[in-house]
């Protein structure tokens, strides 16, 4: 008979307690989602500044039966005592001032924002324009781009999780930068996002009317992504990489795509490539290379940890025309960050992971 | 230390074999991607009348790393021999030809059409236009509105899932009617649908550049969701029911609400009707009442199998406008067909279906 | 040969000088669009509380080459000498205080707000929750509903531009219900709106994130526009009718559709009631009724001055619905102004409005 | 007293009497809208392959009350008969065949497809993969590219008008090419479309469902408008110029946007492209410069005729980032064909088409 009872043993663990800040943001929410069906970890504190002695399910109605909490305020002791691992999911300038006293307080820190991403002070106050965190912490933090830097996170207390757009970018061109393949100088990423990449912070921008039915560029060579990617690239070729780089706003909640553009050294076939990616991402479940001819789109990855890669090299111009997707949400901010977690934990990579993307 | 592995013993169950026949259109992809992750199910074919012997994931990419199988033809004794359970996600008037056979060959059938959901085959003659399911099958199908019929569809091997509106539409109004508190023939259902509803075939009335930035109404008063409805809440009035139904085409994927529209028999607040469902669904997980003054959205269930209500009692017209909302591939079809296996089976009903919504 | 030039003498016309308050929300912009191409009409003025003394382009750069001015501040006797009627497409509130000055100016006034709307102060008060215009300014206004209140309108200098949702409410029922066709206690109205209708103004429910890929009800019950439909309605029955009216955010910028419900009296068919409207509305050539068996689709009217209605008569139930069209921002609002300047000047109505909608 | 009559006299033309050979395709409903409304031209037939016979409002309820006509068939010596100037706007391979005829009639021919943009037919065979026009024919056509080209427009009989995605590649870079200013072989155009670009035949790349949420790229490296785009830049330069070009499929129903990088010979500022420009486009009323730190965004342009255009040099990489935008069915189509029109006919170019942007 089908679905009778059997004993099994198996081997189980404690789960560990979260603490999530910046709980009433986009980042924030998402690990919530993603958290709570997460079979080793447990949510014992949603942190927010704003709108902290409020119920959670009163901003967030569809949280309800899901997750009914107080939104707890910022108090490192009280949150040490309570949780194992501090997820912030908070402005950058934020993290900043307050990673360090988590750190201090002996907890697992995973940092969405971009205030620990840059190796040196003096590029985040250039492209930031805000104080930097203080270098001791910087110099303790590892980026956890999981595919390509997976080794170090291994058991780091402290990581610095990638931003949206330098995950869809790195994970599209470190494989080929790395071996060489494409002239570092030429590189150009066209990258675009879906709207909820701009947080839920008001403005016209994101107004409706005004963003629906538009597309427009942002931000152009002045993004403060930019110094992200070259230093992901420059540190994969062990040497300097400047790279042009365009970030538009696509009418759409969810989804990155980045098309990269770069000459090639020697003569290489989109196979070339395939077989390239697949070797190099071998046992990352999350990367998924399309086949000859084929290109993914942000749909096929919403609401998943998938990373998808397509390729077309044009004999005409010497040139090869990456494209990544990713979920910002998801692989861009919160999917990254328990994979992080997960790896970091010495866990299975794809631990509470392994969700379907949602279709249509 | 936290996230140490211990030993421990659960029962544990044998895997209950799943195949989905339709599984190219959105309501059998949808099946794809819950039961992949549903804990007691495996899924053993996946069917298609249109592209049997391709790879699943050639037209659906998304679903590369998480379903890699081949598409198998209809072939009721070989489906019999490797599966326990079919779904069937096709077509009215597919099914009626259909399900009989697989009723016959003893598996358990849950069919997401509208072939077996009238009692009657001159109702479905009437509405749909077609030639009826034959009615010795009609007779042995229970009709799986599990928070209403569930004590019907525990132990039933043969299920026909109810239609995406009928959904929306009886669980935001059985309680009320039920109990009499609304006037029968002044039932007015105004219901909108995202574009997923109309299904994956072409037509100009789900091309892009028609439904978009349009909201369109279609089959006005001709629905054939209105007999099913009507059946419903005549079964649970214990008296025929007439309903004013209208239906519009949302420029948005995934969602319906139904806003509904009755005469008050008696003098009834909205904490009445509040207090009313929550003790009608008390013990189901999936219907979530909004407190007074509050109404649903769509994207508050958006992915996920929750249908929540709202109410909105109007003293100068002595009329209440109840509100509900549900996802119309999960909760109006994919999530409710597994609902409805879990209750058939003695699991729980929210076995492999507590996601929580996805937002934004 | 063909366009070749010949003399020809015609009656032209002096322009009429407009000046446009509140230039920077959708209302006054939309004004601009259409004034800055009326034969017949120049601006003159283009003013703001907010940004006067910037270039209106820098706030709408669509604007370039098209009217290239500076945003004037609010200075009644220099409006007044550089124009001859005023707009004021401001939010309720303002155009109660502003007004009368513009009047006593002796400038011909469109108010597009809805503080001039309501016959009595008390009825302003209930639904607006702010202080009333003064009365006798109240007595002096047209309410500009013109294929109804059109005879009013001719000549009038002080006109009160009916709100969008009462515009398509109003459009779809004044025919039936004067004819005494419906039961004037059974009316229900089931409308949607694209979200432009929410103006310029930042909030949550307007974040592209979470208005996107959403439907959602709002002020049910309660919306301001329920006194004004009621009292068009009221005034062509020569008695009280009350109304249900629910409101509805669509995931658009811009369109409303009202669906709309009646119980009959006596029998019609739908033909009777197109017959009945071509008749009422002969000779009104923004007024388009559907054949039987059709229904408009707000893309039909979208950036043009149309309202299109379609019926559906039910005859188990001995209720009709009614389905109007309008774009919220040309019908609902700057079109229908310009087109009672036009019936108030004594021009032809549809002068600068025929225009074809933009589809797709 | 504002607005009274008085007697002048101008200068009228006969009207030219237009017809629309595709008239139920995308840009054969926007000719008619645009021409209408156009001064100078009397539409005198709408012809189309698939529904002749039938009434154009049928399939286009938008246009009742706008144009009122029954599709004509294709017949040449009718058509000849009836029209001054034929529009085709009929998918390629069919325009090479129909053209012959009716530029032997001796009507003025405007041609909207790709079949007489290249100059040579290997190219199109090629680029197009079918038979090409003949050769006498595609020597004796103009190509209407109308602020580039514009004076071998004049007086022209037979104009092939260009593509949508080289409109905004071209005015975007013709300039800087011409003058030197970009290295030719580093040019690279990521582009972007709305989804009426791919027309309104049907398939699942339109289709709401799976185009909705979704951002895609599409024939890279193989878009048949490589050629047309090169051919141009090439003429303008007086040397052979490669670019890399890719198109992408964004969620809303218009505009274009083409982001295009170029690495600079000599030291250029945002100002001197700015300066540039506006001394190249000088007297051309549709190219709208953006100020230094602007870009245009496709909604700035929804609707009308306009291309707008800004640029970021780039000191870092050497690069300049140039990005235009234009409504594709407007500027990219039917607008352009309605602009060569009034430039052949040595009307302002203008005429008709001075409308504004709709915004939002």
């Amino acid at each position: 008979m089908v679905g009778r009872e059997v004993p099994v043993t198996v081997w189980s663990r404690e789960k560990v307690k979260a603490a999530i800040v910046g709980s009433t943001g986009y980042g924030g929410v998402e690990l919530i989602r993603l958290l709570q069906a997460h079979p080793l970890v447990e949510i014992t504190s949603v942190v927010s500044f704003s709108s902290s002695g409020q119920l959670l399910t009163e901003g967030f109605p569809h949280l309800t039966n899901v997750l009914n909490r107080v939104l707890d305020e910022v108090d490192v002791p009280l949150l040490a005592s309570k949780a194992d691992v501090v997820f912030l999911a908070t402005p950058s300038g934020v993290s900043a001032k307050l990673v360090p006293s988590f750190v201090d307080a002996g907890m697992r820190v995973i940092d969405l924002s971009g205030d620990f991403r840059l190796i040196t002070q003096e590029l985040y106050r250039e492209w930031y324009n805000k104080e930097p965190a203080p270098a001791d912490y910087l110099s303790r933090t590892v980026y956890g781009l999981t595919e390509v830097f997976g080794e170090e996170v291994k058991g780091a207390s402290f990581i610095s999780n990638p931003g949206c757009y330098p995950t869809a970018a790195a994970l599209g061109l470190v494989p080929a930068v790395q071996e060489g393949w494409i002239e570092p100088s030429s590189l150009i990423i066209d990258a675009k996002t879906g709207i909820s990449g701009a947080g839920r912070g008001l403005g016209l921008q994101v107004h409706y009317a005004e963003a629906n039915e538009n597309f427009s560029a942002y931000k152009v060579n002045r993004h403060q992504h930019i110094p992200e990617i070259e230093q992901t690239l420059s540190r994969v070729l062990g040497q300097g990489v400047t790279v042009t780089f365009t970030t538009h706003l696509v009418p759409m909640t969810r989804g990155i795509m980045a098309t990269m553009y770069g000459t090639l050294l020697g003569d290489k076939s989109d196979q070339d490539f395939i077989d390239l990616y697949q070797s190099y991402y071998e046992g990352r479940p999350f990367i998924r290379i399309r086949p000859q001819g084929k290109w993914p789109a942000t749909k096929e990855v919403s609401g998943s940890n998938y990373c998808d890669i397509g390729f077309s090299v044009d004999r005409r111009t010497g040139r090869v025309t990456i494209i990544s997707v990713i979920d910002n949400v998801v692989k861009g901010a919160a999917g990254q960050a328990i994979q992080n977690l997960n790896v970091s934990m010495g866990w299975d990579e794809t631990t509470g992971l392994l969700f379907a993307p949602i279709y249509p």
